[in-house]
């Protein structure tokens, strides 16, 4: 096989923010990057060695995408599952393999694998439309999830009993029943082609109240260090169970009485590890590189004790973005914008990130603050 | 004037590793980045929004070039001056502005500038020919420096004695002082449009003892701290004297007894940057941006003890690039590798660099020698 610095092409599916990360760091290892999506102007458009518009869900717009490269990765699930098998099977490698993602786009498959496989995870029943959780009433409060194409905090509900019942989703899902929460943390985990493991430490989600996407997070998490361990021990097993090659960023809950519970995983980059270009000796993006292309993993220590704030469009504006603040918080020493190239804001949209270093948790958690009263994202 | 992020056209002449890497922050700032270089397939081709393939010689060029562009900035100082004073007269922002870059282009109009402006600097005398330095033999040991166009180590001779005379450059230059050195510094200071200063701690430049680059460079320096003092508090007065938006990179002297001089200078970008990328809250591509946009410049503190090693084109290898022993090399803990996505390796050439993470100087020293022996570039 050629080196992946000669004449050699990485295929990335999805040209969202994500995959914009990736790209930035695509040049450190020579690696010629073409990025498949279906809009013009995407985050990754300009960016990308080379970009080609078209749907991640036709087999033939995925397929030949991939005939093109060397090397396949994703930055998104939602995808054509079969135009990846096919590819595999005329021997591309698709890191993270078809199996892997085809389990994981389907929440019901992905809840019955950790049951197959011990692996600790929130109770749950299989329902296929409304009526099946009206029959199930007793089992709430639980979150009804839908089983495929939920995404950044779509597709997922919070029913506490049965007045809720009639806004339901009628659709093909799960119910899993609401645990008693201490905190919310995120493991990403690396595997490598070669079978190298390496495991970013803990990080604990701050979710918005309303939005139920992650607010903002802190690198390390302050939870006690046995429970931590368990936590990064559970993203090792599962990553093996698994038998990932490349990321898996495992978002889990830990419950009022120290248990540690797995809600959801991603075969890819993810917004909980992207401090990690800031504050660790290697970022998620390259560790998704190295881990692709065979090479030894890189060291995830934390140099700094980093907060991350998701930067979302403000409610009540939508149009062309403006960033209003912008001095107010590039003014906070230790504060980084990441923006993600999107030209036009939406009420809760996702426009970028801020990372901050600080030295101490109690600073970190002021800052956390200063960030988010000095920029807004207006129309 | 539109604000940065939005349809705005940043210029960058030259598309070396410098541009290469700036290319790498402009997504975090939603800059749209237009790159003109005379290669056809240099370090910043595919990653530029737009790259245009021409002369930075050429007037014509230049002129065009910068024409199409909102604000243009600098990688390299050995352009057409003329179509920058002309773009400048036209009302585009030039930073840094034609008048420094006429100044820095020139070792004998830079040294005079330190003359006339009390900055500390080694002694030399200018010369126009071969007979001009036979006449002043009696001035070596000293440096012989060609008046323009050296760069990375070319144009520098070292002229120890009359035996040296006969393989002197014949050639407008300058013979400077050799100083009895306890060691090489550099300091990357910042200037905002809007006046605002920030430098970045003094980092130690440890030279290859046959090619005249640096060879690796450790960062902080370990020099006594009213040395570094002083060092920081020259490239601030430096900075201000010249009234650079931008950056410029200010590499000195320090003689045995402790007196600081001013080498030469940068007015962008520098190789003894590179590791604030990893090590530093605010990389120096980063506070580039932030200077021109004149946003508030970031914060300059290191947050871990870093080095940084040049990966050179090995004697004796010409053609297209092997990276051999890249495994070995990233085994090495908090090791990150950049390469330049040069093509083809030739002895001595700047191919790529690592920037190495270690908790203490001694830690650092041993990886920056197992960097060195883990990797090689190859034809």
């Amino acid at each position: 096989m050629k080196a992946f610095y000669q004449d050699f092409k990485l295929g990335i599916v999805g040209g969202g923010q994500l995959g914009r990360m990736l790209l930035q760091f695509c040049p450190n290892f020579n690696v010629h990057a073409c990025v498949l999506d279906p809009s013009a102007d995407g985050p990754c458009s300009g960016l990308a060695n080379e970009y080609t518009q078209g749907s991640l869900q036709d087999y033939d717009t995925v397929y030949a995408f991939g005939k093109q490269v060397d090397l396949l990765t994703i930055e998104i699930e939602n995808i054509n599952i079969d135009a990846l098998y096919q590819l595999e099977r005329e021997g591309l490698p698709v890191y993270p393999q078809p199996r892997v993602i085809e389990i994981i786009q389907d929440k019901r498959i992905q809840k019955q694998f950790y049951l197959d496989n011990g692996i600790p995870t929130a109770d749950f029943i299989l329902v296929d439309n409304r009526a099946d959780i009206e029959a199930h009433a007793d089992f709430l409060p639980a979150f009804n999830k839908l089983g495929k194409g939920g995404y950044d905090g779509g597709g997922v509900q919070s029913l506490t009993g049965k007045a809720d019942l009639a806004r339901a989703f009628d659709d093909y899902g799960l119910l899993e029943k609401t645990v008693d929460l201490q905190s919310e943390i995120s493991v990403i985990a690396a595997r490598s082609s070669r079978g190298e493991i390496a495991v970013f430490p803990a990080v604990e989600c701050i979710f918005h109240p309303e939005y139920n996407l992650v607010d903002y997070l802190i690198a390390p998490s302050s939870l006690a260090a046995e429970v931590l361990a368990q936590a990064e021990e559970l993203a090792k097993r599962l990553i093996e169970s698994l038998d990932v090659v490349g990321l898996l960023a495992v978002e889990m809950f830990v419950s009022k009485d120290g248990e540690v519970l797995i809600n959801e995983v991603a075969p890819r980059p993810h917004n909980s590890g992207h401090q990690t270009i800031n504050a660790n000796d290697t970022s998620q993006y390259e560790q998704l590189l190295r881990a692709i292309f065979g090479l030894p993993l890189g060291s995830t220590a934390i140099n700094k004790p980093s907060a991350m704030v998701n930067l979302l469009g403000e409610e009540g504006y939508t149009g062309p973005a403006i960033y209003e603040g912008l001095d107010r918080l590039l003014e906070i020493d230790g504060a980084n914008i990441f923006l993600y190239g999107k030209k036009i804001t939406k009420p809760h949209r996702k426009m970028g990130h801020i990372t901050i270093l600080g030295n101490d948790m109690e600073t970190l958690k002021e800052k956390v603050q200063l960030v988010k009263k000095a920029i807004k994202v207006l129309a």
